[in-house]
């Protein structure tokens, strides 16, 4: 029988599954502390704790691992260069969080335009002061990130009469999703115009930093900046010191020490709304992502091609 | 030249579009305690100041009066027995308001699903605090009025892929933006199993209080009530019994009395997202407004058929 190695954590109640797991392999539930010791012998790893770092430190135990499923879409906090160059096959969450991250874009966008949290400041007051608030429709979304996630936040603030565009490595004018896909090389002319930047690239070598200060400068007064893939992909000191200005606002459920520690300024600007990484997590989100692996586990017992192939190379699954 | 008196109000900008309007009939303006004096011999009242009752009032001066426009929505506070009787046409601001409305309450179903308030109330005690949060494609939403605003609501709540149905006066099966529109009279029974109670009937001697103790009893646990219409639909005092609980939340644009009292409850319901009438009120709205006006008063002159014209005993523009 396969053996199976669950990357857990105690916080973490382990997969609902489990039962049924253990009918196909034998599995060994594993802290990070243990992963040395539990890796070895192992023919998978299944990442529960999904931004743990310990297979990295596990690496030379793993002598039979040929599958690492990660529970997340992002699959940056597990990739390693041996990782990388070996033959383990990486499989990540695909299409989980599609959907939920994409309607919490659109509150966010929502929120904004209509001045939710103001209102809600002002109720504290007990303050009835009439505001006006701003249109979407027709509004200008830069989308960076044209991945599954990406692809569903266009599609959704487009049935929400907004103006997509998406900004991915390969420009193309006929995106079934975004129609017009423009180049990352040039991301600070594009962000000229628009409304509301949304970004959830992926987080690798090529993206991290690439919302700079250059780019963050160009953006227009009162545009918003929505991150919901990595809070890395931004230079996060350029940003702070724009927020500061006051000149633009910013919805991060993403940041780049998270939990954000308490004497970050972004905690205090009344123009930044932080939510604790988990614009995709809905209700029942553990139990789908176990239900995805038992899937997933299936197909690898009975030698069928996998779901979620991770591009170890790029650091995401490859779309369309 | 025919004589057209704005009833304004010192707090008012009075119309942008002054200057054209002059060119086209003889322009009084008017506020309220003028109205008895400047009424008389109006061939046309603009309610440039739409929540004003002062026509009332004047009414035994209104010696010519032949059309009423109302740069609102809801023409509730402007209509009087007298006014219903008579030969005046009253129009209002018919579709001005339903896209702004529409998307004001996508903002609140997301901003309840994504739990944004309380993520707000976190950031200010800066506490990250990892929340799971509600898909809302699937979800139910009723929509009590089927009048222009109600059906864009439906529209755009069913582009988010939520499942909406109607209230109105007639149930029907096959509605273009409803699919099945339930009938008002059975609205405790209809209220059962949804997710988002949205009200936007207008308020008339049929509609007063409609959503009443035993409507706002039938709702499940956790339901959110969405009031976009006017604060007497719904009966308030039982609201805030039944908000007290916990057991449903609210989103209140209109209430009974506005501003809302001081001492009022619902100020501090945590459960209650109050915002001050301005569901509606997108940047430009008052321009438009005006031109909407001005627009209707070419009509008028040239003998054309005026648009938004309010079926006076319904209290309401028919549509369809």
């Amino acid at each position: 029988m396969p053996v199976l190695t669950i990357l857990t954590d105690d916080a973490l109640s382990p997969p609902p599954n489990l039962d049924r797991l253990r009918e196909l392999v034998e599995v060994r539930l594993s802290s990070a502390a243990d992963l040395p010791a539990l890796v070895r012998g192992a023919d998978a790893v299944f990442g529960w704790d999904f931004f743990s770092g310990a297979l990295r430190e596990a690496w030379p135990a793993a002598d039979r691992l040929r599958w690492l499923h990660v529970a997340a879409a992002g699959v940056d906090a597990m990739l390693f260069p041996e990782l990388v160059d070996s033959e383990v096959v990486v499989t990540n969450a695909t299409g989980q969080f599609d959907r939920p991250i994409a309607e919490f874009v659109a509150a966010q966008v929502l929120a904004e335009a209509k001045q939710l949290y103001p209102m809600h400041d002002l109720q504290q007051r007990k303050q009835w002061r009439h505001r006006e608030t701003e249109l979407i429709a027709g509004r200008r979304v830069l989308v960076v990130g044209t991945g599954g996630i990406g692809r569903a936040i266009a599609r959704l603030l487009r049935a929400l009469d907004m103006s997509v565009t998406g900004v991915g490595r390969v420009a193309r004018e006929t995106d079934p999703d975004f129609g017009t896909v423009l180049s990352s090389d040039r991301l600070a002319e594009h962000v000229c115009g628009v409304d509301h930047l949304v970004v959830i690239a992926p987080l690798t070598d090529s993206t991290r930093g690439m919302i700079d200060a250059q780019v963050l400068a160009a953006l227009p007064d009162g545009a918003q900046v929505i991150n919901v893939g990595r809070g890395a992909l931004i230079d996060e000191q350029a940003l702070i010191a724009l927020l500061s200005t006051g000149r633009i606002t910013a919805a991060l459920d993403v940041v780049q020490t998270e939990p954000l520690p308490v004497d970050s300024p972004l905690w205090e600007l009344p123009n930044v709304h932080l939510s604790p990484h988990m614009s995709g997590d809905v209700n029942g989100w553990r139990d789908r992502l176990a239900e995805q692996f038992e899937a997933n586990l299936r197909r690898w017992l009975a030698g069928d091609e996998l779901h979620g192939v991770v591009d170890k190379r790029a650091g995401y699954v490859r779309h369309g």
